[in-house]
């Protein structure tokens, strides 16, 4: 605490913990208090964790989604609809889906919405991966759900894929009216996600 | 996500980081996810600085602080008055005066108040640990403050410090009234705590 020294490992752990989504220095500074007095419970735990993490988890080559296994867990259940993609935005997206327990097929990632403004093209999504997986798909895909953000991005990139798609005998649907405006998917109650995915209809 | 592993890291994870404070399970997934999009950026940085500060910082023998040296950095400070001791409850108290620079002495942290209810006495805190350090200290200690919380057992605790240290010729003051009444030191903001320190007044 005393400032002079040049690298402090408290401070260095304060720091890093500030940076956490959610943490402000404050909040860091008392999760570092609580882990420095019992580091056996929390701490050596945590950073144990992390390192495994780093090393196993990545992006499935099929879906996109971040996982220990490639391809993931979700892409290689025999249980889930192998005829049915949903595409979102990201893995959190991804992630909210699967607590609301709503969707019983698989997933594509984009990685992002269109955007003119923002200067995001098709190039730089996962806009191929999903049209060259549709294709040499077996068993044939016979539905993907666009659940992309209520956004005008995300409306616009909808609109993109559903062009693509045309054509394809794929059938092209969306997320029920029932995502509030320029609401993120991933902060919608459980609930909400389920009956929007429910109630979808055809693009 | 699937449910069905073992040990899926990227849940463990989550569930470690929704341990801190200040992370709910929601926050949790976020910074999880954050981090594992970029694991060079944050994630091996932090289980780094984790072990790092669980293998270097320990409580400092003099006073009790939590530090990477031991004695601590205030306690080997020659700048700092050595005849002057703030006794606290905690070392998150301790952070607290430091943030405000409001205390050029030394601290003794207690680990505790007295609590006839929760049945804590002095032998639970760190009060002979204080008597023998202002036994022996070389230079005299000329002042003890009593920087507890403005609680029940807090001038509980305050008294009983008060009635030990009679006799020892060292001057005995604790905070100035402006502590709010219930409030705990380290949510105070930095002005009223170090108005507080200056304004202390004898016990
Ligand atoms: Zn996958
Ligand atoms: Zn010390």
């Amino acid at each position: 605490m005393s400032g002079e020294r040049p690298v402090d490992p408290i401070e260095q752990l304060v720091g890093l913990l500030a940076k956490l989504p959610g943490l402000g220095r404050r909040s860091a500074r008392r999760a570092a208090l609580r882990m420095l007095m019992q580091p056996e419970r929390v701490m050596l735990p945590l950073a144990g964790a992390l390192q495994a993490a780093a090393a196993a988890v990545q992006p499935c080559r099929v879906c996109g989604n971040l996982d220990a296994r490639n391809p993931c867990g979700i892409c290689r259940d025999p249980q889930r609809d192998h005829g049915l993609i949903c595409v979102v935005e990201g893995v959190s997206e991804l992630w909210a889906l699967e607590r609301a327990h709503a969707h019983r097929g698989l997933y594509h990632v984009l990685g992002g919405t269109l955007s003119a403004l923002g200067g995001v093209g098709p190039d730089d999504l996962a806009v191929q991966p999903l049209l060259a997986r549709i294709d040499g798909a077996e068993p044939k895909v016979e539905e993907v759900i666009l659940a992309l953000p209520a956004t005008v991005d995300g409306a616009t990139t909808a609109h993109y894929l559903s062009d693509r798609l045309a054509g394809s005998g794929v059938r092209v649907t969306r997320l029920a009216q029932g995502v509030p405006m320029g609401g993120a998917l991933d902060v919608l109650d459980e609930g909400t996600l389920a009956a929007a995915l429910k109630a979808r209809r055809s693009f």
